[in-house]
């Protein structure tokens, strides 16, 4: 089965303590692509500037990814700029322009919309909502952040009534239910619309938690060095949702080893700047991870 | 094989979002003791004022745990206060009065001399030396805290030469090592002595590390309601040295089991005020709880 997935496709300026990688590859569309490519058919809907390098058309379309729906707009590439503490765990957003981005209206085509899974990536929702109206999916995972909660959560209510799926960060899934307990948070979201609810908690893993109150926690694989966590949360939404399109089910079971899958995919985006050390992640080294997940939390 | 346990007996003052408990039971030694002896005989050594209510010493006896190492000292019992915020992660202490805790040197008697189990709770590492001195265990863990992290780091560091196991919070972990990478933050304190080295995380669960680079990490048991996490990591502790007693051994698959009955442990403190929880806490209750971690974490 196939994936769809709708998001920014981005340059990315990102200092770390590890040093700087200036107007790199970047986006969420993007690092999801690149890890769900390893799973099955990943079909692209995005836009791009055109100043958007072809090389990088060129390395997404070599991992076998659907470019139909990448449009090419007049203007520049949406940028987001950002610096990581010492602590890579928290950052700082220098720069968000969204060029492109702020005239886009996700247009859909025919393979894409025919996928069997959907992810819609960070994006306003009201843009995620014109993606829905286009497609019928049996899957829909979400996205989403503190943004769109804070302006516009009416239209981001709308959206999470007609989705499967609600993947967030702690911080947001808090904002978005006033739940500090995340157990609590996960049963308000699903009281919102999606029956599975997963928790990315950064460098302390994630919590799936779906309608029977099944709750699976994983750590995060503790790396000897983070270079770059920019793309870890899309890449876990692009390994997680290859993974169920290639089971085509989503019980508990099939969901647990999605989370798994999801998380060897972010822990490798974290070891190179930008989609670096995604690009060369295949198969075998996301099996191996998995099984280093294993080994971690075996007793 | 028997644990003896050297530490705080303490009247604590607590106020969550749950409530209000003032001059409740509490203390290191208190939390330990109460989780260890589920699992085999433990000494307690420590110091109570006068004051201290004989209930609490009766509640004590009545789990079996001998307190022939429990001196009375002519003066008020230690003190502390805290406060903890909405997210009960976060806590402030408002008050600390170390009274009879001020003259305390510890006199360990023969029964806690003859513990194969020792566990050095967070007092100053002066008299944690005294009671290296007067004993000779086959294992001992050690756990400190950021304050004598800052006024006494040499006498800490002569403790931490001479134990097996620190067992620490990932915050202290960071300011005695200097490296924001658990991993790494291990690895520089395995160098510092202890062969063993358990970063506790709170809400987020905790780490095992060994000599031979091995890691094992446990989420937290993620609970209905946290009414009062004070002693939770003490509790931690009992558990994890309660259960290596049992084992008599500590090979990496014995500590990861004993990471996990540790963490069931805390959990149970959680629940409650105080050690209310914890001291309803058996036997069958701790398994059910491990069980809950399998189920947790299986994939």
């Amino acid at each position: 089965m196939s994936v769809t997935v709708v998001g920014s496709v981005a340059l990315d300026t990102v200092e770390t303590p590890s040093g700087k990688n200036i107007e790199g590859l970047g986006g969420a569309a993007v690092y999801f692509s690149l890890a769900a490519a390893n799973f099955t058919q990943v079909h692209l809907v995005g836009v791009a500037g055109d100043d958007f390098p072809s090389e990088h058309e060129r390395l997404l379309a070599s991992k076998g990814i659907d470019l139909t729906g990448l449009e090419r707009a007049p203007g520049r590439t949406f940028r987001w700029a950002g610096k990581y503490h010492e602590d890579v765990n928290e950052r700082d957003t220098l720069d968000t322009q969204l060029n492109v981005f702020e005239s886009f209206h996700p247009k859909v085509p025919e393979a894409a919309r025919n996928a069997e899974y959907l992810f819609l990536g960070n994006i306003h929702p009201s843009l995620q909502l014109e993606v829905l109206e286009q497609t019928k999916h049996k899957f829909v995972a979400l996205d989403t952040m503190n943004l769109w909660i804070d302006i516009t959560l009416d239209t981001l209510t709308e959206v999470l009534g007609r989705v499967d799926c609600l993947i967030i960060n702690d911080g947001e899934a808090k904002q978005l239910t006033g739940e500090v307990n995340l157990r609590h948070a996960a049963r308000v979201i699903r009281g919102m619309g999606p029956h599975i609810v997963v928790i990315k908690k950064g460098e302390h893993g994630a919590m799936l938690f779906d309608e029977k109150d099944h709750i699976f926690s994983v750590p995060a694989l503790p790396l000897e060095k983070v270079v770059d966590p920019t793309g870890a949360g899309d890449s876990f939404a692009g390994g997680f949702m290859g993974y169920i399109a290639t089971q085509d089910k989503t019980d508990f079971a099939t969901l647990k080893q999605a989370v798994v899958h999801g998380s060897a995919c972010a822990s490798c985006t974290c070891e190179a700047f930008g989609p670096d050390a995604l690009v060369l992640a295949n198969m075998d080294l996301i099996k191996s991870r998995v099984d280093d997940f294993r080994k971690l939390m075996a007793f």
